[in-house]
């Protein structure tokens, strides 16, 4: 296993998340039975798919600043995903999405549980309890995982403080994505701030710092440069993310085509259309967006108002525009050669990517 | 303030709770003024009630091993009350409970604040959404309240497989519950094995194992002594839980009449309920039991025959057993005298009471 790119990397990140989920999936059977589905459902939901995009960011922080791979640092570095599965599974709850990954999300699954086992009560109503449960219990394992990696007490002590930071941020920033949407504001400013909350800091400049932290040593400065990387790229990555959910693929995103117009989803992408329609697209737009049935020919109308606005094009000028300022931002003698070639990969990895 | 009291001990938690509490309302408003809400409405739950059981368990475990305390130490137990708060918020969206201690609970609230600012989509899935992120940082916040205590850095590390273990064992208990609330079982066994993972662990054993890590010293025996002691006692403390969700005093539980006749919830004392009925009863119990709409009436004709079935009787028995053996356990040297003197007021504190 050749640890030295993203590849190998990702595969170590998979292997320590195997282990430490067959460990604890073990000891959840050993209180009761009835936890096997508990075990099980985290266990597709990590262990399925997933590009670990937030465990691969922190072990490329930790190399940049010149910690060395070891399998407890993997595991250590590794623990991040969990945090993201709690922060998914949730999501889908926050959102009533119905599927993932092109599967049921958690809370359909608990949902078709009961009733095949003809259980008492409501099912969606035990649906949704799981879902709340299984998302704690990942936000929980997260933090054990990172604990128990055994790498050196100091390392593990001076990411606590990235690491609870981050995850405050992470739950601050959903909820001002869930207030946006409520207000239903066209605002470009609010959209902005909701996506350099949501994922420019959570997604990748949080991950930088943590992996940093857990390295023997690392310098502000060296924090101060992947700031200057992780926040432009972050909000590329999340814009990226809303135009996949506006014309992505089916086949490859695992959600219907346009789920995000379906949802009446306030993003960049849409402020930049509502500042731009004119006012025969503005009725057209408002009679579709945000519609439960929305059908493709709906989806089709969206789209072409939102390409013939020039909005695509502009998102696409500004994700060009960010991600160029994260590669200014690797100029820095200050980060590790290696770990700089890994992060210019990782800028196509995370805003050329189609799902 | 003398902190060898329980009332003095409180106050020293409930000092600490708040100090956090303010600066991390602080930061989260310094995000944004949206955020405002979700700060004020975790702050009134944290700070305005509580009877910090489980922070006090916490302190005695550290004392009863020689811990000296100190507002740092304080700082680390009191961690434990967000846990709790955690617990309570993703339980009532669990369980769709309108109210917690006489007044709206987090969902309602924040249901209320949407449709109070007429905002964009589904009130009630808006205060769904949003009790999930409240219940998440409140977890997140318990972790950095602990991580940040500022006490020595060793005894803050060798704390976290206990602080770890014990919220696995609270979500694992806490979907056992929902489990068995939806098998709708009459099984006293599962219903004794329910309450022994989702309070006899989680109320006051793994309190007091936690306050006893993060003393400098402890030893196993130690750690047992507080297994005899929690274990039965906590058990006694669901106990008493139960026998207050249908008898207890509205005016003083802030949840209505008979709340758990009315929710069905299947506890050891409905399970003995159900062992000893004759058939008349048993019609008259399947009648009432569960009705979303129970009223008064009804309420009382399921108390009577929790009464005159001799059930109430056999719990509170098995209430004085449990009780008695914790009691027994304290027989120890092991245990500094002060603590065994804090640990025998607690079994009042835990299984006297009416709320």
């Amino acid at each position: 296993m050749d640890l030295n790119d993203i590849r190998g990397l990702t595969d170590a990140i998979n292997g320590e998340l195997r282990l430490f989920f067959e460990r604890e999936s073990a000891y959840l059977s050993d209180i009761g039975s009835e936890l096997e589905p508990v075990a099980d459902s985290i266990g597709h939901f990590l262990l399925d798919s997933g590009k670990r995009l937030r465990p691969l960011f922190a072990a490329i922080g930790y190399l940049g600043v010149g910690g060395g791979i070891t399998p407890q640092a993997i595991k250590a570095l590794s623990s991040l995903e969990l945090v993201h599965v709690c922060a998914l599974m949730h999501d889908d709850v926050m959102d009533a999405s119905d599927t993932r990954r092109g599967a049921p999300s958690i809370h359909k699954q608990f949902e078709e549980l009961h009733r095949t086992n003809n259980l008492h009560g409501s099912s969606a109503q035990f649906g949704v309890a799981s879902a709340i449960l299984l998302g704690d219990l990942a936000l929980i394992w997260s933090a054990k995982m990172l604990h128990e990696s055994g790498l050196a007490s100091d390392q593990i002590l001076q990411s606590l403080p990235i690491y609870d930071e981050m995850r405050v941020e992470l739950m601050a920033g959903q909820y001002l994505d869930v207030y946006e949407q409520a207000l239903a504001s066209e605002s470009l400013e609010r959209s902005l701030k909701v996506a350099r909350y949501k994922s420019g800091k959570y997604s990748i400049e949080r991950p930088l710092h943590f992996g940093a932290t857990l390295a023997p040593k690392y310098s502000q400065e060296q924090l101060n440069v992947y700031s200057r990387y992780g926040l432009p790229l972050g909000e590329a990555f999340q814009l990226r993310d809303d135009v996949i959910g506006v014309f992505g693929d089916p086949a490859i995103t695992g959600k219907p085509a346009g789920d995000d117009l379906r949802e009446g989803k306030r993003t960049v992408l849409i402020a930049i259309t509502s500042s731009e329609v004119n006012s025969s697209q503005r009725n057209e737009f408002a009679k579709y967006f945000g519609q439960n049935d929305l059908d493709l020919r709906g989806v089709e109308k969206l789209r072409q108002i939102i390409v013939d606005t020039g909005a695509l094009k502009r998102v696409e000028t500004l994700i060009e525009e960010m991600t160029s300022n994260a590669r200014n931002a690797l100029n820095n003698d200050g980060i590790a050669p290696q770990a700089k070639t890994l992060l210019e990969e990782m800028i196509t990895a995370a805003t050329k990517r189609s799902s």
